[in-house]
């Protein structure tokens, strides 16, 4: 048991060890439903209100969106700006932190295209 | 009720519906260490055995290695070779699939060093 311990103290020669922060950020963004919501608010051109965004991810429930948001919010990768009325309007947009995702997850969508088969049932 | 699932039909003007595909590949990468073991692999010089990935992601358990290195494998991103022994050798690289994710996780791993704060209990 100790044995097995030490090997895991440091990478052997070759190999890095994987970074933290990193780490952090893919599961950060992997959450489920979390990397379609912030590709939503990065593609639209103007802050979006709540049903916006649902009306985008379409198979998201709103429970779990709100919670999301909240989530993307505490991180302060999104932001969310309440208009007061009557009625009141609450919009969100990204932070300049969220709008720095965008050559990532812009990689991420080009990869996708070019190495998943398409399989989720477009028809047309 | 029926109003409600015509305002998901569409995302309104100004939106992006979020794409099936990219969707799938956050899905995919952003699993529970699964970014994390696709980083170690595209780091490392050579095709590294199961315990060198295990060395360099300590906090993740052999079972759930061993089960996210198969699901990689069935999704076409790391291949497994097996140099027949004694002693029998198992080595896991990433195929040209997995290989084109390095952009995107580069730029997930910059965001992240740019955008997370290093809490991560780094004293030295």
């Amino acid at each position: 048991m100790a044995s097995n311990a030490t090997t895991r103290d440091a990478p052997p020669a070759g190999t890095t060890s994987c970074c933290p922060l990193y780490h952090e950020a893919v599961e950060l963004i992997g959450r489920r439903w979390t990397g379609a919501i912030v590709a939503v608010l990065l593609g639209a051109e103007r802050p979006l209100r709540f049903s916006e965004i649902a009306a985008a991810v379409p198979q998201l429930s709103d429970r779990l969106l709100s919670e999301r948001v909240k989530e993307l919010e505490a991180r302060g990768v999104v932001e969310r700006t309440v208009f007061p009325g009557p009625p009141a309007r609450v919009e969100y947009a990204p932070t300049a932190m969220g709008r720095s995702l965008a050559p990532a997850l812009q990689e991420l969508a080009a990869w996708a295209r070019r190495w998943l088969p398409d399989a989720a049932g477009q028809a047309s």
